[in-house]
Formats: structure tokens, sequence, C-alpha cells
């Protein structure tokens, strides 16, 4: 079985990224499944039912979201009622929408799960405890074919735990919210994929996606000037694949990036 | 002229990789200089005058630290001593040591500027200022041939920003401080290399350089039960590879890694 | 019924405040019950046998505690033996010890309910969810005849927060951790009283509690150079205290200091 | 020589608070000057003409801010033209304004300094530095008759630091931000009066001011439904007032609490 999770898609030209570049890759690769996180689709700060669409119809199967899961008024209801979206399972009890779903891709059961990490971030549920909870209820190589963790999280080292927490237990943990990516791909000792960040899907030539001006001004003079404004270069899709053998563990593990800013890395098919 | 930059070494796993790699590395590449991020060196924590030489013996020419700067009491009047290791630039007034410096590296002029970043990290002055101030008194093309700046900080925001902040008047910024290499390795406009963070010189089996157990039950318990202590299988030797032209400007940049959990990246000869 | 609430007891000065000023404060006010936060009893830094033991002898019926709850290895085992003392209910599950408990003082149901606060604090579960959990589990004017919440916070925003939240749940809702009394003592609309902070029994010439030289150079340096010793100067006693109606809400509450730096503030008899 | 310091004026409430109650206390006091903390008086987010206006019409000589300096945009000429109004003297170099200033007040030198403390706040340059340089530029008893400290901080630690560090330099080190007044008026070892947060002028019956419903809704679903609003009902003014000596060391300090849902504790004339 075969599947891409992208990162945070930050506004057009993320969602451009994923448009151009996601439908060709799918079919080369063969993909069975494909996850993005959709936190900044919209204008840079969370989703709407038309930013949603747009990556549904490239190819995405999955959107997973993070710290701005609700930042836009009418994400709320988009997310509590289209069970192809996730917020984080570690919100609090009777939050709109779910954190965990299973999903029938290709005839595959896939288990897909939202968490977000604690350290440098808001407070929140143990997403250890979550991830034990969720991994339970429909383990690998039982319940579920597949089993993908997105940890929306600020510190590699809470990144670097939980994919030990869930090795062998999950196809894939991968990491978002640097909007950088990391070049740790690899398959944990227990067959698990693992990569602490995915990257953004959007304009490397920026302030994580974000038009450099204005958080340059707030680093230097502690003044806000303008709103932050997605950066409007070409942006670049970037993930990983992760192909899995009959229990779902990994046996192959490579990153993905294609077009904009940083050197093409694209998995031979 | 041709460098690389190493990011923080973690114990005696972080220490080998330097020693088994490095100085073949060192000649394959030609390289002028070496700066290699030290801060972890000791037992995981800060640095001691054994653990600089045996750094200084691989081949490094310079070291620059972190957060961890004064962790073993022996390292302080060592960092003040020794002018070929370098402490944060926007320390406090009266800190010892020096946060920049000029070497004479194979007869070239090369500024080595440390900076420590304050997002999500103690209370520091500027590094923006720093960084200004330490850009002004060595200018590249005038008074250094070379300028290299390590920017040792958790947010993947203030590294983007630091780079651009320094885009033209430094050869390379690199972040380091995240124990993870990202893979945005690239030219930015006005022909600085940069990349967000070079990853550590350590065991990657482990939770940043760390044995895995302790860490994880400290996020899943909120109770310690012992120290952290270095993970102690083979370590990668991790960072950045960079060639510049005549005024000091980046040509060519390229990831590093070798040995241990991560694939093998080598720049050609 | 009368009951007084101490806050966050720092060392050997905190201790004698204690014991020189409670057991006659106890007759003169007629108290059925006393609490005490003891999270910096022994040496500033956790509870032992021989500190707990001298804040029981001195007429504390049951010791709260916080961030430094198992701060002393001998902690852990008397904190899950005894339960007259209590860790945070938020704490992970499987945390040794308990977080809330029913006690039988003066022919009085007393719940008391130990808290800790998120903002600015280490990650834990939700402190609210647990104070629904605990007071739904023995509802005041049912199962208890008086209930003590402890919110261990650093934020007021989340400590006043809390004491909307228990209003007419709790008798009384008392912040513990900033180690100074907040003067904003009083009974809130549906009768619980609260105070956004007890304030620390110990010797207030200091910085919260310890000698000033070492915080004051690390501020200033960003360097250390010792431990964090308590102030051994003569310590306040600091506290609450709270008389309830027949339905266990309170119908007065004033602030207790004595002794020490501060000026002296006892409630009449 | 008689002062007052009243902390962050929140909204209409807090306003209303101050032009009530300040003229008459100034009379009954023979107040010499009057400083007071602005930062969320229009409608609990920074300063604009009018409310200005009101605070100085009430008697105000003196105006300091905080994290919310610059919140209204017309703020920022204003705090930059009017030499009343100070910023954080820690703010970054350029930043429009002043962050202390010396006053005439009825014939007295009066130096006020307004600093803004690191601690689990937005990063600054060091407070500590700031004011070392402010009271080096403008001496107690040799330029200045009277010197006033503000510290806008959230940690109590910092602020008792600011308050030793100060000690026998400055009339008084009050602290602000934390919007509850704390019980520790005194006079430290060397003569400086020291309160470590004024508390709000504003309405008790808050969350920090605010209306209970949005701040609580936050804490408990991690989703925002409104804006805060300042809480409407009566507010309290709240300071403390100071005493000094002909070397313009402190001989008194007492809180100030008037109107509102806190217990008045009015200093006698
Ligand atoms: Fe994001
Ligand atoms: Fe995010
Ligand atoms: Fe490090
Ligand atoms: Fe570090
Ligand atoms: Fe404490
Ligand atoms: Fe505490
Ligand atoms: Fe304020
Ligand atoms: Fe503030």
């Amino acid at each position: 079985m075969k599947l891409a999770f992208f990162g945070d898609v930050v506004g057009r030209s993320g969602r451009r990224a994923v448009s151009d570049h996601l439908p060709g890759l799918r079919k080369r690769l063969e993909l069975d499944a494909v996850i993005i996180n959709a936190e900044n689709a919209a204008g840079g700060f969370g989703i709407t039912a038309g930013t949603a669409e747009q990556l549904f119809d490239a190819g995405a199967d999955v959107l997973t979201m993070g710290n701005h899961t609700f930042d836009q008024p009418q994400g709320i209801s988009l997310i509590d009622n289209d069970p192809r979206i996730l917020r984080p399972a570690n919100y609090p009890p009777g939050t709109p929408g779910r954190g965990a779903n299973l999903y029938d891709v290709n005839g595959y059961q896939m288990l897909v799960v939202s968490l977000h990490g604690r350290v440098f971030m808001d407070a929140l549920d143990d997403p250890f405890q979550a991830a034990e909870r969720e991994l339970a209820a429909a383990p690998l190589g039982e319940v579920a074919d597949i089993v993908v963790v997105d940890l929306h999280a600020e510190a590699t080292s809470e990144k670097n735990a939980m994919g030990y927490f869930c090795d062998g237990r999950a196809s894939l943990v991968v990491g978002t919210h640097q909007h950088v990516p990391t070049a740790d791909t690899r398959i944990l000792p227990q067959g698990t994929a693992y990569q602490t960040d995915a990257g953004m899907c959007g304009d490397y030539n920026s302030v994580i996606g974000m038009e450099i001006d204005e958080p340059l001004r707030r680093f230097t003079t502690r003044m806000r000037s303008a709103r932050f404004e997605p950066a409007t270069g070409t942006g670049t899709l970037c993930g990983v694949f992760v192909e899995t053998d009959g229990r779902g563990l990994a046996v192959r593990a490579e990153p993905i990036r294609i077009g904009g800013q940083l050197a093409d890395q694209v998995p031979a098919a």
C-alpha cells in the first residue's frame, strides 16, 4: 500500500502547488491514499469550504488541522460535518468535529489520527494518551490496514518521542507545524515510518510561508504594522511518501519536494 | 572558498561521528574552514577542555555554543580564554568569552557570529540588533572574506527571519538547537546560503540525541526518574557545505549527512 | 464551620512561621480545619516525611502540593501512602497519590481538591475538567459539607476563571504558587470565598522565598553560580480565613498575615 | 513628598473609578504626584487621546504603559508626542515615545521609569540593564527628588528581583500587569517602597477586568466565540500610596482600594 502525506498548505501558493503537482504524482506513484495538513489553507489561517474542496479535487482523501483549526468561523461547521477533515484528537471533549477516523481508501482501512503538541503551545490534554486511545480503538493489523499519525507540534523532542511511542503501531508518524521539512525521514526500529516535520506546501521565499516584511518588523521593533499575508511566489509541494507491507509497516519512506525554492526530490515510481 | 558547518555535537556518539568522518571529508572536499556547534559535546550538556580538543583535533577551526554554553563549570574559563570558542553574542554585557570573532583560515578572514534566539527560549537581548552590530563591525567583502552566522533557536520563524535579515551580508546563515536537520538548504535572493537547522551530530535513534526512555517517561508521566543520558548508538555527522565566490557569497549550498540512522548525503568533491 | 488555608511553605523559615503561629491561631479562631500548601516545605523543593510531620504537628489537616510535588525522591512514596497529602488532580492517570479526597474534620465532611494550572506552566490535562469531575463526585451540600479548591497556577486569569467556574459549588477557591498574597479576598456572587493567591509562608525579604543573590544574578547575567537557597529570615504565616453557613457557602472571607516582613492582618475571633 | 500610583485602568469601569475617586483622594491625601498605568484604558486594549485626557483630567500627572502599549493605532503618535505618557524603556531602539522622563511636579523633580518584564512575556531587551541606565541618568537625591519604577511583568520573581535591584535608588518600585493587587506593600531594607502588583482599576467581578464568559469559554473549549470585552460593573480604584523623606526614600507605603468588589482600604490623611 502506498500513501503520501503533505504538510501545512499555506494560502494560494500552497494550494496551487498541490493542484499543480499532486494529480500527476498520485498517478505516477500509484498512491492509494493522500493526507494533507490544511490548517493554513485559507489565507494562511484555517480552512473554508472552498479551500478544502480545492484540496480534495487535487487528490486529498483526508485533511488534518492544527492550532489554526478554527481560525475561520465557517470552518467550524465544515469540520463538524465533513468526516474527511480531522481536528486534533486531544482537543477538549465537546469540541466540534473528530480527531481520528477510519477511512476506506482503495479497499484499505486507513486510520488517521490528528494530534496536537503541548510544548511551547497552547494548553491541551495529553497527546500521548490520545494516541494510545486511538491506536487501541483500531489496532494496526487488526482493524486498520494502515495507520497515519500527524503530530502538529513545535518541539522536535515531542515529535521524536511520539515516533517511538507509536513505533510498531503506526505506518507513519509525521510532524507538521514547523513549516520547514526535516531531513530525517527514516523507518524506526519497529517498522513505523517517521519524519519530524513534513514541511509546508507554500512559497519558501518567506518567513514560514508569510511575506517577509511584517514578521521581520515584529521581530525587530515589537510593533505591528500590518497583518501577516501569505507569500505569493511559486510554492513547493512538500511531504513524505511511504510504502507499507502486508502488516501495514513501512518498507519505504522518502521525502517529496516538488517546485518552488527547494531542490526537487521525487521518489522513484 | 569552501566551508562546512556541523550542528550540535551530542555526547560521545556525536564526537565519534566527527572524529570518524570529518578528517576524510575535510580533505576530500578541500574545506578551507570548519565550524561546529559544540554546546552538547560533554555528556550532552556544555563543553569541557577535553571534548573541545577532540573536535579541534578532528578538524574544527571554530566552535559555537548555545543555551547549554555554561552547563559545565570548567567550560566558563575555557570559553573565556580560548578565542576559537564562541558563546552567543547577545548574552548580557560582561558575560565571559566572545560572541563573534575574526579568524584567519587558509589565508581568508572569516567572521563567525554566534547568536541565540528568543522565541520559546530564555530571555536575552535582541539577536537581530546583535547581528547588525557584528556584521557592521567586519563587513563582508571589506573586512571579512567570509561570514558565518549560527542562530541557535527553537522557532523556525525566527531563523527564517534572520536568514533574510542577513541576506547579502553573510556567506551562510544556519540554525542550530533543534537537533534535526532541515531539508531547506538553499541560496537566498541576495546570495546568502541558508539552512534552518544543521541537525545534530549524534545518534538519531533517540529523542534529540538522548536515550529514549527518560524523555518519554517525562512526557507521559510528568515524573523524573533519571537524568537525561546521550544515546550511545552510531552517530551521524550532520551539517551543511557551502562554496563561495570572490565576494564571499554562496554559489553552492548542500547538506552533509554521513553515518548512523539517516540516509547518507555527501556533496560531490 | 471555620477553616484556614495557608500558601506555599518555603523551607525552614516557612515551617517555623507555621509552628510558631498556627497552634495559637487555630485555638483563637476555633478553626475546624486547616489546609496548607507544602510544595516548598523541604529546603524550598518538595516535601519529606519530616517536614510534613512538622506541619501536621502544628495543626494542618491536609497538605496540597504543586509543580514541586515530586522534587524529593522520598516524597513519592510519602504522597502515595499518606491520604492527607494531595498532589494535583489533573496529573496524568497513574501518577502516585491522589488529587482530591474527602476528610472527616470535626465531624464535617470536607472535600479538598488540588489542581494545577497550565498557563505559563508545564503541560497537563485540563484543570477545569478535573474540577468538574471532582466537584461532581462529592457535591457541596450533598456529600461534602465543605469544599476547598487549591489552584496552583501562575496566571491570575486562570485563577479568576476557576473561581467563577466553581462559584456556588465550593466553599473556597484559592490560588497558590505565586508566593505573594493577593489583596482581592472576597465572596463571589454564588457564595464561594475567593483569593487569587494565598501568598507564601516564608521570609518575604527574598525573591519569592529564596535568598536574593542567586536569582538576581541569573536575571542579570544568564549564568548560574549556585543553587537557590531558601531565605532564612523571620517568616510570615500567610493565608486566608473562611467561615461558612449551613450550605457550606462563605459568609466571611479574610486574609491572614502574621509575623515577618508583611503588615499583620488577623481576623477577629 | 506624597505620591500615588494606580494599576492598569481597564476600560470604562476603570476610567470611571479613577474619575469618581481620584480627585477627592488627591486633595484629601495632599498628593504631589499621581502616576497611572493606562495600557488597558481604551476598551481594554491600549490608549487613545480621549481616554488619556480623561485620566489627566482626573488628576494623573504621568501615564505608563505595558504589553498593550501600541494596541490602538492612534496611540502610536499620541505616545510619540505626549511626554506625559511612557512606554517601556526596554523596548527596541527606535520605538516611538520615551521609556523614562523627568517631570516637574509641585516643584519636585520626579523620574518615572517604565519597564517591561521578560518572564512568560514577549522577547525584549533586559529590563535590569534599562533600569540601571535610567537610574544612573537621573540619580535619586542628586538629579531626581523622587524616582518611581513601574515593572510591567507576569512573574512575581522578576518583580521581587527588580525591587531589590533598585532598593535605595528608587522611591517606589511597583508592578503592574497581573490585574490583581498584592498584599505585600512594604519598605525594602534600603528605603524603597515596594508592592509586587498595584492591581487594576476596573471591575473585579470579571476575569482580570474582562467579562467572564469568553475567557472561561476559551479555557474550557479552546475555541473563540467573541472578543474580550471589559466588564461593566462598578470599578475599584486600586494602587499604592507612598510618602518620602528628604532623600526621596519611603517613610510610608500603604495600599489604596476604593469602591467596587474589593474591601476599601484608604490611607489616613
Ligand atoms: Fe501550519
Ligand atoms: Fe500550526
Ligand atoms: Fe543542542
Ligand atoms: Fe540548544
Ligand atoms: Fe510554591
Ligand atoms: Fe509552585
Ligand atoms: Fe494590563
Ligand atoms: Fe499588561
